[in-house]
């Protein structure tokens, strides 16, 4: 077994404190990862406090993982020691099932394993995430990153990015077509990089003003500000999608009017509580709501290998792990721009 | 101007009463059209009683007309008297906008004109509908009904049969495809016969086993009561589609998690409440809520060959126009197998 240090949850709303645990020792697929940054994403947040319920304590958080790769089972040929690599979300499918079979493993139909507070297919085995010194992950769930890419600021990407890129393909954003990208967070600016270099024309819908300029340094084309009445006639009927990062509670009805005819809007986040959706913007328009999570393996390594050619990354503020309880506090003030990534470098 | 025989509701809320109005006379594009039946809307209910708001009174509802041409216009080449013919929800649209471009004039971008309670492009005239001895309307919004149609039987495809058969079609019904068709109404009960004539699997979802038989006889393969705990369990991610005719608020969460990875959920009804959605069943298998306004000219005329082909009709119960206040009292209480029709010979 590989002893690793690590920050973990003892219980739920807790803060997290220092926590030692041991890895597997890397079986015949398995690859192990010296991890060199985490990034901190807003489900951590969620489900430390357990507000999805069933979180398993203690727990380390942590699935934006990027890192080196130290050594490889005797059956792994993809990787090799002194690869740069990533682990996202998911570190394990049943394989089997039509949604695996179409790399879709994140919608697995027997539940595909989180990269932490799930439960391994042994049925025994609590997961435990990227807030570790190192972990060992099974070929087939392990991501090669380019040495175009910063490792720090690639690391969002494992979430962030497949979170938005994903939805961008699935709905076809590219030239010619309108997306508006609503709230300017962790999986918002990742949003307009991307759209922006798929070649769509990028609008940023936030609450005030205040990231105008930030949105535009981005890569968007236009900014709206929600507060204001006058948006919402001046971009009705106007887009062909909507990519909505805000899980607060807001008037979805007013967003989804500006959706043109067969519009689609898709959620990414989980507000804790049901959103009130009134049936006319939906009916008046042929519009939809959707929702999209993360995405596959196969589809990840190609936002990667797609970040690497458009050089994008991820805009971070680096923090050593003793920083974590501060760096959730202005997670929910919305103080960051536009991630927080741990050098794990200060676990060591 | 053509006196004709009506009834009206002179007011919100009150019954309707005998009227009395004219029609225009026919321009050269105009079809003169004697009524013989008229099928009964839930939306005729909710207009006469003012539930959607900006209700026009006296109003005369109605936008499920079929009857026969009495005189045509001199430009008017597609029409001749004796023609038997159909109006639907639809008199008049802008023409110019990219939606009426496409043939998809239920989302004209500059407002189309409603069969009743709408305002002309005169911007004066108020639109009154089918509870008539006579309509004057503009060939292009007037669909011509095959001689294999019994015109009573036909009357409700004008709304109940296009308001389905446009998303069937959208959302590509047809062999290999699993439907869902939430209640058993007007609405419901055609979506099941032509969900089934276009090949699908057509399962029926209501709220008790009460129509079990007669979901058959229209040609459901299958029947599950939502009463039922154990209908979640056996058709979860069962569906490819899901018609949702139901605008009583329900859990629509539970019946999300029905769909299929990538299904869709179309709202047809309109309920006086928002919905309460959770996001979690949309994104946890990439699955769609969207809604859909009954149908375009040319679809209506396409629905309406495709039941002339397939022999179907809306299974109806006939009234004279004296029995309409208690009609909408039974309509209220799911009491009319499955839809009632005007005889208007009842109003001459």
């Amino acid at each position: 077994m590989i002893p690793v240090n690590a920050y973990a949850a003892y219980q739920s709303k807790e803060p997290l404190k220092p926590y030692k645990f041991e890895r597997r020792d890397p079986g015949p697929h398995d690859v192990q990862i010296d991890i060199h940054f985490c990034g901190v994403c807003h489900s951590d947040l969620h489900q430390v406090r357990d507000e999805w319920g069933g979180s398993k304590f203690p727990m380390v958080p942590g699935h934006e993982i990027v890192g080196k790769v130290i050594s490889v089972g005797s059956s792994v040929k993809k990787f090799k020691a002194g690869d740069s690599v990533g682990v996202g979300c998911l570190v394990d499918s049943c394989r089997t099932c039509p949604s695996c079979g179409e790399g879709l493993e994140q919608y697995c139909e027997n539940g595909s394993v989180g990269t932490y507070n799930s439960v391994e297919k042994d049925g025994v085995t609590v997961t435990q995430g990227g807030y570790s010194t190192q972990i060992v992950v099974n070929e087939d769930f392990v991501l090669k990153i380019s040495p175009k890419l910063p490792l720090d600021k690639a690391a969002p990407l494992l979430c962030a990015g497949i979170t938005t890129y994903s939805p961008l393909r699935h709905w076809k954003a590219g030239p010619g077509k309108k997306v508006a990208v609503m709230g300017l967070g962790g999986l918002g600016h990742m949003a307009v990089k991307l759209a922006a270099a798929m070649g769509a024309e990028v609008t940023v819908l936030s609450s005030s003003n205040k990231k105008k300029d930030d949105a535009h340094r981005l890569g968007a084309h236009n900014y709206a500000a929600t507060s204001e009445q006058e948006t919402f006639k001046k971009y009705n009927r106007s887009f062909d999608l909507i990519i909505n990062t805000v899980s607060a509670p807001i008037d979805l009805g007013s967003h989804l009017q500006l959706l043109k005819r067969d519009g689609t809007m898709v959620l990414l986040g989980v507000p804790d509580k049901p959103e009130a959706i009134h049936a006319f913007p939906l009916i008046g328009g042929r519009r939809s709501l959707a929702g999209s999570l993360i995405g596959g393996i196969k589809e990840t390594q190609e936002m990667l290998d797609f970040c690497a050619e458009h050089g994008i990354t991820s805009d971070i503020e680096l923090i050593n792990i003793d920083k974590i309880n501060e760096s959730y506090e202005r997670m929910l003030k919305g103080d960051v721009r536009y991630r927080f990534v741990i050098d794990i470098a200060s676990l060591k």
